[in-house]
């Protein structure tokens, strides 16, 4: 196996006008040398952690791989051309089957390493993208089933920061591929936002957005203040299990960090993944790094204080300040009628008595969020075209159609429910066709 | 203190075509010679547990206060005379201060114990009533002080069965007053109704409404079973705690029986409160009863169960149906809409951030749910006038009113808060003047 050379820790702003904050993570930074990364849409000192762009990608020993949902202007595959399909193509190393992007893809050998940090809002059973549909579950395991089954590879480390990302795994990811996979949250909780405008710490002042997650946060500030030549996997998951679980432990406003997949790669130092940068060298393998609280938001409300932030902004009495109030508001709207017709379809299938608890029904540990993948993304697409787009909110009701399939309720009665649904007064706009295509 | 002489067990149907099944509970007989009973609404074989109703009333050593929601055509105060200052006049022996019904009043003296039943839906601080406005913990709370201070009665035990009822004395109701109240949920958590349609045990086929809570079937099931010269107040009131922890102290679908005032009355004997049956004489003083599972719902959801059921039972095509169901989707909409309505408040008044959690704080076991009870009146006000009745459902909303004035949140800001809410296209049937008045 080859071993990481080097990577500097200092940080380079990726926009000259920029100047990065102290917190939130620097990240990772520009100059690695021996570390071939590949990002599809990089994140930069936006919204989440800060990745700044790693430029070249060749294949040696440790292949990173971000995604994140943000567009930005440079990274491999950026935009549009982020789809399930691409990411697929990308971790397969089917340059053929990738459209648009830079064509690059993970050209691993079998002793080589793979770290996967994959940063997108999320609800049960299903990732984000930037575009439609969602990565689902079985899918993204699946193609890990047949990256392992190629021997591409000798090890892999995923780092997934979503609500629910636990489902994307439970019950799903066997032992015995070689990964091992943290995510930010389990099966069924939120997973939280960080350094957003008024909270403590904060972001820059001329951010309106949050720059980071407790999760996302939590390792990268622990990377980057660590020597991850000894800091092992297991001591990271550790630290970011108890950073994350905010506010220290007691899962007030935090999640709880999960493991899946092949535990015997935990004592495995860090760097073997994420690179070793010299000037850590003097830096000890673990220790209590930032002991303050931090402020954080519902993963899923992050947009509507992006808008808030946008609106408290803008000047008194303009157009612009009443329109946004009016997106505000329309966002909301949109909302309560996906809650509502939940709600609506759990009364029509199941009963005013069984129908909320059924939705609602958490599977044991251990089993997936649904025995029948494809009837979870029919059942989706009724929906959609019935009751409009689930939008990132709109995720969080995965489990509602899951456990519809979960019942067996077949997909015409399921249709009649949904087409019982009364229709909102502006549902064109919110119509997967207008929007972006169905979820699923 | 006057001892009671006897109630007979035997049960009579309250209407000759009505056959009473075997379940629900029974509860206290019509043939109460020495037990003294004012019927604030009588609850029949309907909806609840089974309560006959008691023709005489005159003051005596015990007091029996029953109040239900429903409108019957027998009781002392039925329908709209059912009024919280009708309420509080009966309680405190003020026949001048009520208006319309029978006019008698809990004329008790200072050896007489009285019993209260109050069962109808609740929410955090407030019980419903069949008009409006809601019943007022503090206003309850000030009356059985006034009631104390006047010294005429030597106990009372309450019983309580709302949703969040717990609420309603928490951090209220001092230890000496000589009032022991024990209430279905605790001040966060919703109680539970049973005997519904559909469920096990069921009602009656030709009912197609709950005809029970968890709760008072508990209590009325284990008065009727047991020698109420030998069951204690605390025997109850553990069995009552350990039916209602539905399923059997999972509280999976059950509620927390909580317990409030003076405990010392708790190992006085039932009879006391209740009254004695000589068939009951060779009965024991406390034992395991009915031990099956109580198929449960939410009792936010019972009236949603009843238009279902009704909805089911007609005819399909016909008009009736098809207006059923639209008034189970206006009602589904309104509920929306005030979900909706709190979302978008708690994101003007607290930001997307801190709004969601700010709105849901449930304070500190022992304190009172707000510190200043005009506030929260002030604010159900402002609400409803810009956003319609919050009606039984809304209740549940309470505690973010009460919230928003343990905040110290002006009325302009809420004024204005409530005032950017985007009015639903049929607001005009859910208006508070349209409807029955504010809730406050």
């Amino acid at each position: 196996m080859n071993e990481v050379k080097y990577i500097s820790s200092k940080f380079t702003p990726t926009a000259s006008s920029f100047s990065c904050p102290k917190h939130p993570a620097k990240g990772l930074p520009p100059e690695a040398k021996s570390v071939d990364v590949l990002t599809v849409t990089a994140v930069r000192c936006q919204r989440r952690a800060y990745i700044t762009n790693f430029p070249v990608f060749s294949a040696v020993s440790v292949l990173f791989l971000f995604v994140s949902f943000l567009f930005t202007s440079f990274g491999d595959y950026t935009g549009d051309d982020i789809t399930v399909e691409n990411f697929f193509a990308v971790i397969l190393g089917d340059k053929n089957a990738v459209k648009g992007g830079s064509g690059k893809v993970v050209n691993s050998k079998p002793n080589d390493r793979i770290f996967i940090y994959y940063s997108d809002h999320g609800g049960p059973g299903v990732l984000g993208m930037p575009s439609t549909p969602y990565l689902y579950g079985k899918d993204f395991v699946d193609v890990l089933r047949k990256k392992h089954a190629s021997g591409t590879y000798k090890e892999m480390v995923i780092y997934v920061e979503a609500c629910e990302s636990g489902s994307v795994f439970e019950g799903l990811l066997p032992e015995d591929l070689n990964i091992y996979v943290t995510t930010a949250s389990s099966a069924d909780e939120s997973s939280w936002g960080t350094y957003c405008p008024g909270m403590d710490p904060p972001p820059p002042p001329e951010y309106i957005t949050c720059l980071g997650d407790l999760y996302s946060v939590a390792w990268l500030e622990d990377s980057e203040s660590h020597n991850l030549k000894k800091e092992t996997v297991e001591q990271q998951y550790q630290k970011v299990q108890f950073l994350s679980s905010s506010n220290y432990e007691t899962y007030n406003d935090g999640s709880h960090v999960m493991e899946y997949g092949n535990k015997s790669i935990k004592p495995e130092k860090l760097s073997l993944y994420q690179g070793f940068d010299p000037a850590t060298e003097n830096l000890p393998s673990n220790r209590i790094g930032f002991n303050h609280r931090m402020d954080v938001i519902d993963q899923r409300d992050a947009d509507l204080l992006f808008l808030w932030a946008k609106y408290k902004k803008l000047e008194a009495g303009t157009n612009k300040k009443a329109k946004t109030l009016q997106h505000i508001k329309n966002t909301l709207l949109h909302r309560e009628h996906l809650d509502g017709s939940i709600s609506f379809i759990g009364l029509v299938l199941f009963g005013p008595a069984k129908g909320p608890s059924t939705l609602k029904s958490v599977r044991d540990r251990g089993l997936p969020l649904v025995d029948d993948w494809d009837c979870l993304k029919s059942m989706v697409r009724l929906f959609e075209t019935h009751c409009g787009s689930l939008t990132q909110y709109g995720m969080k009701h995965m489990r509602a159609f899951a456990n519809i399939c979960n019942n067996n309720v077949s997909e015409e009665d399921m249709e009649e429910a949904t087409n019982q649904r009364t229709v909102p007064v502006r549902s064109a706009e919110w119509s997967p066709l207008n929007l972006r295509g169905f979820s699923a």
